[in-house]
């Protein structure tokens, strides 16, 4: 069954190739269409275009829609072509000529707009909780191991000292950095698309601060051709940030795989997180931590899939814009996996003794020795030449103390000012 | 010159190669990084490191130096590394033993940190203007040609009627949209790491809340490790906005350049500003907005080549870093160049009648001729059928006339609200 | 069941984020796993690590599997890691030790890196015939239009004169010379990589030499760390080929969106093969090549999320490596239906008369005045600025005649040559 | 100058903006315009539309201008639009009319195309030169270290014994990989798009056949329209060699960073070769090769910038095309560049003993163990969970012995198989 029914069969390999996943991709967003669809009744209600007991039938009938979604229980039928169809078509089952009328002044083009702006809405809300769960984690697994000290790498060379302290609380602030991101970016999709139909508007008296507010959105997309270029604009911002979040994943996975290389040893998994190898007995791999690697560049490859396939295009709809349920709907959901991996992880890394006291990692204190110097009087480009010199010369004998104070150092790592800002997201 | 300097010569084709671009790259920054030098000396001054009259002296020199740098005088030598390591060597001949403490408690890392963030939120703030320039332009185009009807697309098959109006604001509305996710992205950038040197802090007792309020910024970037992923992180931000706005100028210069085509016949360029052929004598083409659209095309890609560079890679600094200046320095200047061509050409544009209400674009009014039947009492849907049924039959004669009202449509562009949000920004 | 079995359970979570869809993926590759076992228990018997009874055995229980995969028979059970440990294990249960013999000398590093060198060789293959099964329909319809003649756009705006004839066997020889883009790249990847091991060989005396002619390859992967090297830079290459090809494809679906569009109106596809808007009734758009174009860009982005899991990662294996048949594999199958769908369609396109000779397109033929002026003495260049005089004051009245002869012009398609180059692939 | 001058001054902003960098750029491809041009004026002399004597002055003209071009002396001037104007320019200022018949026939569409082409394959050509160079330079320190064994990683975790000999062995193979690639897509690039004209033909009598031989091409491009998505698709093949070496110089600079880690400890580099750090005065960092790896991520991301320019755009010439220029050219300087650096930096890597016989790297032996257990007569399966259980137990003793025979393993590199490979490119 097709909207645009014409009396005429599409050729079946047509069909199937332009409908694609899309039965699958719009389940998920299923519920937002049918909340959208009762603001667009309930607007046209008030505009006089349908009675106040059509508005309430239709309200009915999508409420048990939205039930049967709720309840796994709605499904978009083969010959079906959408989940918008699929709705105008139960509609006008049940309650016939008023299930004709909701159509009036809208697109599926806007249907479609409204419907991923509500999802892409409470999806981002979702992320940007499971990430507030992992930043706690990763605070608390700050403190827990905050005296333990580790070699700071800078070219991937031996360079100054660091801690776990200092390196889980560093992921956590990148993550609440994300989560920030997040939410920014989210308050800019947070605009309203109903009324702008196939992406030119309606000669129809619709009004659109009502449905504005009724669906909680912050603002108005104003412009239809405004409305229709968001398409993929859209995604384009979910993309940039789960790139974002990616981008953190990724170096917390590296940092793990390579930290837990038995030459670094400062972490390990436990063996009922490692797997093993066909050929080589005494393997226990970091295989998880490598796969998270992998997957978060992936998601980091995002924005460039979406501006491919709309860069180039003219304005005003084009069926292209379809494929970005696949490319982000997938993508939503991966990222979650990802983060919960960390979290469950991440509080079972065994942490080993580095032994940075010991001769291996003696540089690490050169900076020590040249504040030192500075502390007795020399300016600091001199103490650092002598400190140069003393290394040349076998004469180097750093003090290996902790004593840093300032916010974000070994010391004093603020993670009370992190778990403000968590708070405040 | 090298602050490092220790007594042998670097390998000559090494050093041509490391150094690379940064000489030329490094002006750019070079006064963010005196007045952020400026900071970290009173606040060294201020903790007790160095003296007032130290700290004065200091101040004086990079005074002059800013001076220098306004001027366009400042130089980086053949033989000094980088903007860090020059500014250093001036102080020290300038002010000897002053100028070797000015170094205290930071490292390179954390001060082209600082100086980039500094860099890029006034690079932001610049792109935010401009932008805004663009969009009082295509405003301004909106309202003088607000009653032109133009066949609207979708599909890119004649769909409803739109008008230029429609069109102008639409991509006036779209900036707007591009200039808030800027502001956003900047408000993100704008933290301090000065005080977290290598990436790993520093033993020095450095007052970093003195100079993140001296140096303007929102707040500080805590901890060290995440200072340092916020290289890479902070210029993939920057990309996602030119990204971004990018996305919105290569579909304006799509359109441009379709729509100057003689069978859409929308609008042309003045001769003035079209380029011709080596063999065909009759040829006025519209190669500005081919370029304009080739290079937004590149600005779309930018997100991509940044983290190609940074993705797998551990914690902790990378000399890699240096070359996401390449990569994103000239993209900021090649926005604006794009900006600037777009300001100048639309005023410029030549909109020409295309008869919407002839024969050939009678299609454009068949939602007309469905909302005339809704009207007179007949469901959304049936209208449609009927529609069609008039079509195939040859009985279609829709009405044509505009009767928009609703925001945002052919007669109620919403220009007003639209200027609302650009004075807001 | 997994071959490294340590007597201790794997983590649940980590188990199913680790294994992820490879059961799906490893079946794809079944058949060539196989196959290399088959040759590696014939070289081990050779070499004398194995008997030939035992030989005999394995060879003919792995025919037995092989039937079972030809047969849609094999499946990997749910407690089984991967194909090679679910052959193994069949192995084992039927011919006891024999079966557990049949791992000496290899690692699945290489028994991966195998079967996928023989998958993608096959794959290949198909593409390869595939791609000549459309030329062959382009090349047809570009003889039974090779009359039609249509404008030749530049910049998008009218050129020169061009013909239906034209464009369908440009795309032909497009396609031809992506056909022979992926036969070299077939030739580059069809090298024996058996016998690497986990990537540092191994100290069994095996005969590399046996398998690679045992298995067709035409050369050997001499060393085991570019083996491993070679996992990712493969897929790579194959990437390259599906990207190349999605290019020709992207171009010929632009063309044919913008080509049905009502103005250039130079060809249609049948209603049947067109689908309706929900709001428009006379809409029958050609969402199929708008899919297609779609689905084209994300085959061009393949290279971009292979190298991007791959690059900054040292030399040796990493599980990384697992996630790019995710990549490829669904995209040999997607480029293999874009082609079936161009290979349906094209011969249904209905071409249209677009009246080259009328007034509208009288620019077209400014060339052949400039060069009927030539032929009558003029020198080029002065010809060209006559024409283009003519053209300013209105003078200008061109010949009207397709007299093209060389190689590849309007009257002289080429169309044999290309048939030739086709027969030689 | 403009070819296509028209009497009005075009648009000085515009003017500037479309010609952008190509003065800079048309340079490199000036020698080849040239030699093109002298085939096309043969050509046409031979179908009679200019004389023999024409012909001579034109050859005569244009080989003063190539010995100008070899001798640096050639320039665009400031008001000549690119190189093909700048030429015609000189010809007909020095031989008047002559010079204005030698554009007959062609485009600057096809000129810039066939220029084009013979660049590519020149400076191929010479880039395989150069990865050979690089190869030879790789075999040698791989003949040198043969013996010295280091710990090889799968999974960054410590897998099986290696040796330098493998190392620098496996990655000049993956170098002749690479050239081989190169040298193949070289073929594919090797066909005359001359006669092609603005991409519809010419209806000149050209002799094709001909001029594809004078210029030494391998065929024919025989489509016009083909020739014209040819632009793009060359720099696309081009771009896809590029990022296949480039990922190869990515992983060889990776893995120098990671193996010049104290830890690690396998290599370093002689300070000469390093940089320091402004406040760590022990450091002695390996940038170069931390360049040489963020630099070749760049190279691995051209493919994706040459297509975002090219995608959905329809067939025909475009303006963006110009644009590629800037982003192959670069390429193709930078690539030599880093292949150059490689060959100077690795035979004066220093290798230390990494004492894979202590204890550290006890397991690096396991599967020797398996193998002795298999010699010994258990199955392998056995052998290996036998040798888990030892492990297990703390009863591994495994042997430490290299008796690796097979071609590819540390005991026979099989380097002469390699040197005939690159003598054979």
């Amino acid at each position: 069954m097709k909207l645009w029914e014409k009396g005429y069969q599409l050729d079946q390999k047509i069909e199937a190739f332009t409908i694609g996943k899309d039965r699958i991709f719009d389940l998920q967003i299923a519920k937002y269409d049918v909340i959208a669809s009762m603001a667009h009744a309930q607007m046209l209600s008030e505009i006089g275009m349908i009675s106040v007991e059509e508005n309430a039938a239709l309200h009915q009938e999508l409420t048990l829609v939205l039930h049967s979604i709720e309840q796994d229980q709605f499904e978009i039928e083969e010959q079906v072509e959408d989940v918008h169809s699929q709705i105008e078509k139960i509609l006008i089952e049940k309650i016939g000529d008023t299930g004709k009328k909701i159509h009036l002044g809208r697109s599926r083009n806007d249907q479609v707009l409204v419907a991923l702006r509500l999802y892409f809405r409470e999806e981002l809300g979702r992320l940007i909780h499971k990430i507030k769960k992992v930043a706690e984690v990763l605070l608390n697994a700050a403190e827990r191991h905050k005296e333990v000290l580790i070699p700071g790498y800078t070219h991937m060379q031996v360079g100054m000292v660091s801690s776990c302290g200092l390196w889980f609380s560093g992921f956590a602030e990148a993550l609440i950095d994300d989560a920030e991101y997040i939410s920014k970016v989210s308050g800019l999709i947070n605009r309203n698309p109903l009324g702008t139909a196939a992406g030119y508007g309606s000669s129809m008296p619709l009004d659109r601060e009502m449905t504005t507010e009724e669906l909680g959105f912050e603002d108005l997309c104003i412009n239809p051709i405004n409305a229709q270029i968001g398409r993929g604009k859209t995604e384009l911002l979910v993309a940039h940030v789960l790139s974002g979040t990616g981008l953190t994943i990724n170096k917390l996975a590296m940092d793990i795989c390579l930290f837990s290389n038995e030459n670094y040893g400062i972490l390990s998994l436990p063996k009922e997180f490692t797997t093993g190898s066909s050929i080589m007995p005494h393997k226990q791999n970091p295989d998880v931590f490598e796969l998270i690697r992998a997957r978060s560049n992936l998601l980091i490859t995002l924005p460039n899939q979406v501006s491919s396939v709309i860069s180039n295009l003219t304005s005003g709809y084009h069926r292209d814009f379809q494929i970005q349920k696949e490319i982000i709907f997938p993508a939503l959901n991966q990222i979650t996996i990802l983060l919960d991996l960390i979290e469950w992880c991440i509080p079972q890394l065994l942490i080993h003794d580095t032994q940075v006291f010991s001769d291996k990692y003696k540089y690490l204190w050169s900076v020590e020795l040249v504040n030192q110097y500075v502390l007795e009087g020399m300016t600091f480009r001199e103490a650092y030449k002598k400190v140069g010199n003393d290394i040349e010369t076998d004469q180097y004998d750093p003090p290996k103390e902790i004593k840093h104070t300032h916010i974000g150092s070994i010391g004093n790592l603020g993670i009370n000012l992190m778990r403000e800002r968590l708070k405040a997201l």
